[in-house]
């Protein structure tokens, strides 16, 4: 595989963390590190590591770090927490570290669950499809997202190494366009034929027979089923639901968040203007002219078909007690 | 009126054409000139003219080029209408300065035609908009799609002009973010208070109750009202649909082809896939990856509201013996 090629997203160095800089890709392919949890800090909310699963092991690694440096843990845990507020992951991340005995132990054993859970996640997600199936994604939900594999990337990676012929559509997923930097570099990578188009263009694709079926991730998923990911999953969701398409959401248990009844109670990202009005340091759009950017959207959960998971594959949203995770 | 200041933007010079150069915009507003129809033909092609009502003035004028350098009409007009195979205007243009005893004067009268039609489609349209209303709009459809004045941005500019307060969404349009750069720049030189936002925001929008209506222009128009618009119409209409919002199309009369029975009969123009994995000359996708570019979809009629014409507000399509335009 040439994916075998490409180190982990995310992995701790004894005193250090060590990371894909997912600005530059696909440019060009750097690992960079963090020796303070500010260094990480300014990476995550710089997007230089995103991906709720892989902030998960972020915040753990972060705090992880306060130890080995003799700092205090908690104020580490709070800095990484407010870096980016929608990913239940991070938080979650962050508190498994200050709960355990050994928080530098903890980070490393949840970064190497990250990759068995999100392959059991493909396991369970892959037999979904069938053979010639046009699958369309949005963001990226790849290795990249995660420590390793992916999870609704993942589930398509999975199918497609059990020999599934799938075409996956990748929406480029404006402002930020980590379809068209990151899971075209992914695909391109494993070998899974893939075609870059427009987020604008997939109701179009749709409604000309061209998709089978859709699959995203996941940010925050609510008691009730709702999904916070990425700004566009919500349109996608919409698409899907008037075309008769099923919508799939691929997420580890860790991001169901069970304190949230609904997704009108999550907190949504803002984050700058710039990302709408330049792309790649060029402007495109006047100067003076306002713009509104929201990271992520809600999608209720009576537009979600199934919600894939390492423990399976739920038509309802799993609560708390069904097979949890240990 | 700042944008009094604005030339017309595409103009009779006597022996040649002047036409405001797009694609310079909004880095710098740049009037240049087509002396030969090969010379108007690319700037056809290469989207520095664009929009419907525009591009059948363009048609017009560059018969009437041929005419006054003694070249034949007929082969110029068929050039010119193989540029862009979409929108109607085009052929419509070009057909109507051949059929008229003198080409040139026809194509002046078009010109001149285009801005007053547009004024009625204000002037019906404004009324339907209340104020307070938060209107989505995509792509570009103000004084720069057309001769001057604007169809469904005219729409908003009339309902501003006479006092309504309304605040205009402004999708970027991707890939060639007409909404970005052109919409934006209009909107300021007519103080219109307006937001920048990545299309895949807009279905989030409308969840969050934010947006009052969406209209949008046309390239075509079937007769049972299926409108071809610019990739990611569609989109916005189903969203609309789901949301109960109101879906307005304005275009002028001549955009309606009543050869055609449906929207399914409508040549779709493929343009590069450069569009979509380069931004403003900036490689953004990877090499190697397949990216597809469909320029246009097709909303059926079932998802519009009204189509709003110099005419008046139809609430079904207008037949081609309902007010036939003159």
């Amino acid at each position: 595989m040439a994916s075998a090629d490409v180190p982990p997203t995310i992995a701790w160095a004894g005193d250090r963390i060590r990371l894909i800089d997912q600005r530059r890709l696909p440019a060009e392919l750097v690992v960079v590190e963090a020796t303070t949890v500010e260094e990480l800090c300014e990476y995550i909310a710089t997007l230089a590591v995103r991906g709720a699963p892989a902030i998960g092991v972020a915040g753990a690694m972060g705090v992880a770090l306060a130890v080995v440096r003799g700092e205090d843990p908690a104020a580490a845990g709070e800095r990484l927490r407010a870096t980016r507020p929608t990913a239940v992951n991070l938080g979650w991340g962050v508190d498994r570290a200050l709960g355990a005995a050994d928080p530098v132990a903890e980070a490393q054993r949840l970064a190497v669950d990250d990759v068995e859970r999100n392959r059991a996640i493909g396991r369970h997600g892959a037999p979904l499809f069938a053979s010639g199936a046009n699958v369309l994604t949005h963001c990226n939900t790849g290795a990249l997202a995660t420590v390793g594999w992916g999870t609704a990337l993942g589930v398509l990676r999975a199918a497609h190494e059990a020999g599934t012929r799938l075409h996956v559509w990748i929406d480029e997923t404006r402002p930020v366009l980590q379809g068209a930097r990151l899971t075209a570099w992914e695909c391109e990578r494993l070998g899974i034929p893939a075609t870059l188009v427009a987020d604008v263009m997939a109701a179009a694709l749709m409604r000309a027979g061209r998709v089978d079926a859709a699959i995203v991730g996941a940010d925050r998923i609510t008691a009730n089923g709702d999904v916070a990911n990425k700004i566009g999953t919500y349109a996608v969701a919409v698409a899907c639901h008037h075309h008769g398409i099923p919508f799939y959401v691929a997420a580890p248990r860790s991001t169901f968040d069970h304190t949230l009844p609904t997704g009108d109670a999550i907190e949504i990202e803002r984050r700058s203007p710039d990302e709408v009005t330049t792309i790649a340091g060029v402007r495109i759009a006047p100067e003076g002219i306002a713009a509104e950017n929201w990271a992520f959207d809600v999608t209720p959960a009576e537009l979600v078909t199934a919600w894939i998971t390492e423990d399976g594959v739920f038509r309802t949203p799993p609560g708390p007690d069904v097979a949890p995770a240990p």
